[in-house]
């Protein structure tokens, strides 16, 4: 299978996880969007009743199009499951996300989610992470003096860009990439990155996710990374 | 003299230590609202030659009409003083500032300057920060969901409304204030703060501030907070 096929096999798994009368917290990205397609299906088939809480524009608009009932983040009492890509996933388990710029929505639907499941092709799986870059949202006022502070500090970053034009989030912030080659110690980065004024949200996902699907020729694999 | 006489008279007191041929952060506020006034003064009668960069756009506007040259902090090379308000202060020169709903700005551009003065009058001298509301700059998506786990932690928090409309920073984001009466530990509430998803910037500006003029009835007084 090529990795197109192993994203559509992991999303249609997925969406089976899903049960009825529940708020569904809908990642971004392409293995997302077959999960997405086959929710909706689930949805117009089954008469699956769900609440979907969508991580971007792009989600929403899909999933409003295959007739899945959409709501806010804010709108919602509770979010039941939320599924989501990532880019990288080491051996504890711990991402890397924000290669499709939607980090930040990303994380605040999984941190208000009682579960959260990860849906990769087995390309994603790492001992360690780092050698995906890793995204920064931030402030655009002052970036480019945060670009320096960032550079001194070794971590290589750079501008995300559409040709000359900045690369904006859905909350109209910039996105730099770090090019950190390994990353030794996430939880200690991961503070670093916090304690930084005008960096609005990094893309290292510690210690959230619960089960990961990974794609394999042969199938998927079910991975119970936490409980 | 009432409290605006005394604004004033800081505002001119450290309108007099910019130096010609320098590049000033300009803050934000009724009191550096006078500071503003007084460059522009001594710009137009003495020829004073300054680089200003606005922390905000009221100020921005300000310092235009008054012909004060203005770059935006990404256009410098180094900002050698900010001088700035400040909405408390404690006996360490610890500080709070985002009364103004500007400490995002703000705070990017005191941590990319080589000096920080803050001017107050004598009312926002404290022995410990709390008193005054701490403010934070929140992204929007997700806020209400924030708001509740906020209000989990003890901090007693509250949207910073103009009527029935959320108040909007220059970065489009939202303000909560905190309400804790007192702050024990500044150092781990902002640890903390800048932990949670969500929060773009808080109003703690700790260990930043060098020199802070306060106006007393008897005229100004000069402390060396740090060098």
């Amino acid at each position: 299978m090529n990795q197109n096929e192993l994203k559509q096999l992991v999303g249609q798994e997925a969406a089976k996880y899903v049960e009825n009368n529940t708020v569904v917290g809908l990642g971004t990205g392409s293995t997302v969007k077959y999960l997405v397609d086959a929710l909706g299906k689930r949805v117009q088939e089954e008469g699956l009743s769900i609440v979907g809480v969508p991580t971007s524009e792009r989600t929403a608009e899909q999933a409003r199009g295959l007739g899945i009932t959409i709501k806010d983040v804010d709108e919602v009492d509770h979010i039941d499951l939320t599924i989501d890509g990532a880019d990288q996933i080491d051996k504890n388990f711990q991402g890397i996300k924000g290669g499709g710029a939607a980090h930040l929505w990303e994380k605040i639907v999984a941190i208000n989610s009682r579960k959260n499941m990860w849906i990769v092709d087995e390309s994603k799986m790492a001992d360690e992470l780092g050698s995906f870059p890793l995204p920064l949202e931030v402030i655009p006022y002052g970036s480019t003096q945060l670009l320096k502070r960032l550079a001194d500090r070794g971590y290589n970053p750079e501008f995300r860009m559409n040709g000359s034009e900045h690369v904006l989030t859905d909350s109209k912030n910039y996105v730099i990439d770090l090019h950190l080659g390994h990353i030794d110690d996430p939880h200690a980065l991961a503070k670093d990155l916090d304690s930084m004024t005008g960096v609005v949200e990094h893309g290292l996902f510690l210690d959230l996710v619960n089960i990961v699907i990974v794609g394999h020729d042969d199938g998927p694999e079910v991975l119970n990374a936490r409980p």
